[in-house]
């Protein structure tokens, strides 16, 4: 196992290498407690908005707190209701008007403490208020760090769909503590690990093969983890400084979420039916599959996908959703269409040649992907 | 009058140079039917939402819809009420839901057509609709032509104060179309005309000079007018090179502001007493007359500001605003803490040496700032 950038103390950085908006993200074990240090280095003297879940703050809002005290760093805490019922213009203009009415300054730091929805929306707040405060992720889930926390990508969810309202703003740093990654339940681990296993799905076929191999020491803890979350991040960010602003290669990251979203979306977005790394799961597979109906890959590549995701305990089939026998194409293919990376009509879909070899499909026909789902709904497996 | 930008049709062009995000002004009488040639080759095939408010739209909605139609660019409107009511998050939210319902892509454009109020709303709905449309600014009044069109300061009000909530967002073009400000109440012209006067007394004393002459043909329209708005234009587009984002120089746009902002909050915000133009009108003077209470500058630098706005229809003074026998020095003084230019506490105010020589405070005395206040609430001239 490789750790090129691992030091003595079991910390992990990646860069980030964006010119003016680059950033360190610090990976490993107990990196909370870092935050006075770094933040000190960061913007000496500026004050700290603990942006939060109810959730988080009960678990570990203490101790961070207890951190910025020790290093007189003066703070406040802003706590949302969990969930992603919080990823809407409501909870943001109540972010963004608590961190007004705490009179933060423009120099002053959001630290998103929380999972994928926290970060979401605490990167969106910080980056209006004021036209823009400075912004520390500290993601508390594994999706979170593997994924949401790294690249700038913010939003809140419209009627239309998921995401739709938001901002690039990049964090000035990222701290990602595995440990806390122990107090998550099983099956928000276990959805993050989709977002990791697609890094390996898209151009990473070694990787794909290691958490083959290595996916319970991963989920244990520790140093297997700790590369794991690594490594993602290091995919995550080759791409982001290849295409910041989703021009093109970035797209790639979206494999499996065009199907992922529109199975979200015809959940009513309800996590007890589907959690998004699940729909990232099903969604991978179907994207595995829809590539080899197009006769871009073997089989054999969803396949060996379908048992890796099975191994861990992730879904792979439409039909194990929870009320998925109401599901219709019609209203699937409706929830594709608003999907942000449709240009001009012309449905775009990453496809894949292989695990580890996807691609960016622009000009997929609507007929064929309608067909596709029309075969999938109807297999009750 | 040197007007080197000219063109024979009598268009002026100023790039505002900012690398990857630079753009054109296009200023003169007419330019508004140029914009079906400026859509086409800035993004041929795209759909426009005109996003204006319901005065302008009435006044010139049907002409800019002909030029749309005559270029066979596809377009809807989304008429917000006239008026600052409408910077706020329930409108925001209104502006991107109808964006997202008419299916505006990510290379859509929206057409911000209007006033302040419009550009400031349009341009911030656009930035954070699907992580950014693109975003033509099509400014209707005085004010919006010379300052908030240019440099891609947007945003909202917040209970806190005004533009608290936003984005830095560069539109991708602005078309200023001069003879479309013939149709502006006399009031709002003058209200423009004090942004193009606080230029010359930033740092061009030679336009100081030139309007106090000219000023009664900049009012009457056709060249003088256009040279006015242009030159005010290269000014903010040379200022917003040197400092996009406000980290410096930038502060010196807000001469005359800080104390402005504050009367206009005072007012709560009420067009009916006090407009934002002519709060800028008083602030400056206020701000000349604060310098020469500094010793920064000679009081008769004051003098001449206040003469040259008298002469044109501006106020000058706090005590002319209908209902200011019940502002306080408090009042004022907490507006002004809550402005965004505050950092770690400390005030900071534009200041000058004469008319064309401001400069940046950031440690002026919260204790003088207040005895001047009261000395100028106490004086009913």
């Amino acid at each position: 196992m490789p750790d090129p950038g691992l030091t003595q103390t079991g910390v992990e950085t990646v860069r980030v290498d964006l010119g003016p908006r680059s950033y360190d993200i610090c990976i490993g074990d107990g990196v909370l407690a870092s935050v006075g240090e770094h933040f000190a280095e960061l913007r000496p003297g500026a004050r700290a908005a603990i942006v939060t879940d109810e959730t988080v703050d009960v678990i570990h809002g203490d101790a961070l707190r207890a951190h910025l005290d020790q290093a007189n760093i003066s703070h406040v805490t802003i706590a949302v209701p969990a969930g992603e019922v919080s990823k809407s213009f409501a909870s943001l203009q109540d972010v963004v008007t608590q961190l007004l009415a705490a009179g933060m300054e423009r120099g002053d730091v959001v630290l998103a403490f929380g999972g994928g929805v926290v970060g979401d929306l605490a990167g969106f707040a910080a980056g209006i208020t004021r036209r823009g405060m400075d912004l520390v992720q500290i993601p508390t889930s594994l999706l979170a760090q593997v994924d949401s926390s790294v690249g700038g990508k913010t939003g809140i969810n419209a009627a239309q769909g998921k995401n739709l309202v938001g901002l690039f703003n990049q964090p000035q740093l990222v701290l990602a503590d595995t440990v806390l990654l122990d107090t998550l339940p099983k099956r928000e681990l276990r959805a993050g690990y989709a977002e990791m296993l697609k890094y390996g799905a898209i151009d990473r076929p070694d990787f794909f093969a290691w958490l083959e191999d290595n996916h319970a020491a991963v989920f244990f803890g520790g140093d297997a983890r700790r590369h794991a979350v690594a490594t993602s991040c290091r995919v995550k960010a080759d791409v982001v400084k290849a295409d910041e602003l989703e021009g093109g290669v970035r797209a790639l990251l979206n494999l499996g979420h065009t199907f992922g979203h529109a199975l979200e979306a015809a959940v009513d977005y309800d996590a007890r039916r589907l959690v998004h790394g699940e729909g990232v799961a099903i969604g991978m597979v179907l994207a595995h599959e829809f590539s080899a109906r197009m006769n871009h890959c073997s089989p054999d590549e969803a396949i060996r996908l379908r048992a890796h995701l099975t191994a861990v305990g992730l879904p792979t089939d439409i039909t194990t959703i929870p009320g998925s026998e109401a599901f219709t194409t019609e209203r699937l293919m409706d929830a594709i269409a608003q999907d942000k990376k449709v240009k001009r009509g012309a449905l775009t879909f990453i496809l894949t040649r292989g695990i580890g070899e996807a691609f960016v499909a622009d000009d997929v026909p609507r007929a064929e992907a309608s067909a596709f789902l029309d075969q999938k709904l109807a297999t009750k497996e």
